[in-house]
């Protein structure tokens, strides 16, 4: 393992847009920390794909970003955490990070009854991830999840606010209301985009947890400790966009969710890595 | 060119599973030809990626067809067809038919007031190909075209005769049924598992184009003409699946649409092709 580079970019991926309400957060929290991100938009989604393929994909994507000399890895995508983050890890000669133990550490803060709900993809609901984490340190909790397979679809339609996403949360989360929970993570990265309408179906007094802010302060803990905070003068693009299919579609919902508006995004051949 | 051989398989791909309402017709159709299907349910869906990303997939997929020595290709998706099929068929030594030509065909047989609409996925409503095949024959109709990008979602979620899916299908289907149309070409393969849904929505009267039959009799033209009709004995195993993720996910879908139970799918990695 060579030394990171402090002034090297943190490197972020996720299989396609969702990935950015996490670096939305990373530069709310860590403003001077240049960014490259990498979208999977010619494979996106991951969240019904097998676990052997999101290995694949992942390590193809940590391959890339190693090549751009990135001092820190966030896996911004609650899929490929779930699946791909252990089994590569230790083959990765930067830190990584996963959105789903920032989160799962969160719910366990946030709840007062011990009644946490989950919602995420196919994949990340049964990798069961969210459950072994939060059950290791809180043996008496109680974990209620669910897999929402069209939310991802809904949002990329901008459909955030719509009789129909309305409908499909009133019967996703159903049971999890029935349970009695007072916590619900937002277990992939399209979510957040529901809060408003999710923390009404839930009713105001369910804390919903967004691990996204909480991956982010993870980073800030994770770069204080190894001494790995951006402390240079800025050259060149701060952030940087990299996606696998070409970055037209890519742009409005870039646009829609960052703070400030960036430079176009970059295609790359992903599967050469 | 190598001549091909009558008692060589066909090879059928898609994006997906929803190629294989087109195998269901083939084998309705056309019941003694052996059969190899590709799906590529690693990298699905294609409807809302870029063209030059569509043709880069569909070469590997023909790659991979000819090296199992496939006398004929049928491009069992829309996208694909729209996209993809005429960049690559002069360089492929066998023959390639598509589902846009042979549904296009059928629409304009069908109308009866020249009004012709069109749903499909965003790729395939954006290339036009549809209306510039329509209009090159019959200059004077009209064609309503709308994408409809949940409703691959819906129905791989089996939402087939849901509120949800009926809602959408009003939203997606007023405009076209506004304009008058006679006829209504389901341009994407899942749609036809909306089939009675959708007529529900258009009125009895509105004429449902399925151009999964079409293509299907567009191949035992095709094989005819060319001499190609299988008159073997069958050995081995009559139908093949293939897919790019593991199979397990894909033998649901094949079970509930196949009119008979085929062996397990083989995984193949598609992007070394």
């Amino acid at each position: 393992m060579t030394a990171a580079d402090a002034n090297a970019p943190v490197g972020v991926f996720d299989s396609g847009v969702g990935g950015l309400t996490v670096v939305r957060e990373i530069m709310k929290l860590l403003p001077d920390e240049p960014i490259i991100y990498f979208g999977d938009t010619a494979r996106v989604p991951y969240g019904n794909k097998s676990q052997e393929t999101i290995i694949r994909y992942s390590r193809q994507i940590t391959n890339f970003l190693l090549e751009q000399h990135v001092k820190a890895i966030v896996v911004a995508c609650n899929t490929a955490s779930a699946y791909a983050l252990e089994e590569i890890r230790d083959s990765v000669p930067v830190d990584m990070i996963g959105v789903v133990k920032p989160g799962a550490y969160a719910a366990c803060q946030a709840t007062r009854n011990g009644r946490v709900g989950l919602i995420g993809t196919e994949g990340t609901i049964q990798s069961h991830i969210y459950s072994k984490m939060i059950r290791e340190a809180y043996p008496d909790y109680h974990i209620y999840a669910q897999a929402c397979p069209l939310f991802v679809s809904l949002v990329e339609e901008y459909m955030l606010d719509d009789e129909v996403t309305r409908i499909m949360a009133g019967r996703y989360l159903k049971n999890i209301k029935q349970a009695g929970v007072d916590t619900l993570i937002l277990g992939c990265t399209h979510y957040p985009l529901l809060s408003p309408l999710l923390q009404e179906v839930m009713g105001g007094d369910v804390t919903l947890v967004n691990p996204a802010y909480e991956t982010a302060k993870g980073l800030r803990k994770l770069l204080d400790k190894k001494g790995l905070r951006f402390h240079g003068e800025s050259t060149g693009e701060k952030y940087r966009l990299f996606v696998s299919d070409t970055p037209k579609q890519f742009r409005k919902f870039a646009d829609y969710i960052l703070p400030c508006t960036i430079g176009e995004a970059t295609q790359v051949m992903i599967e050469a890595y």
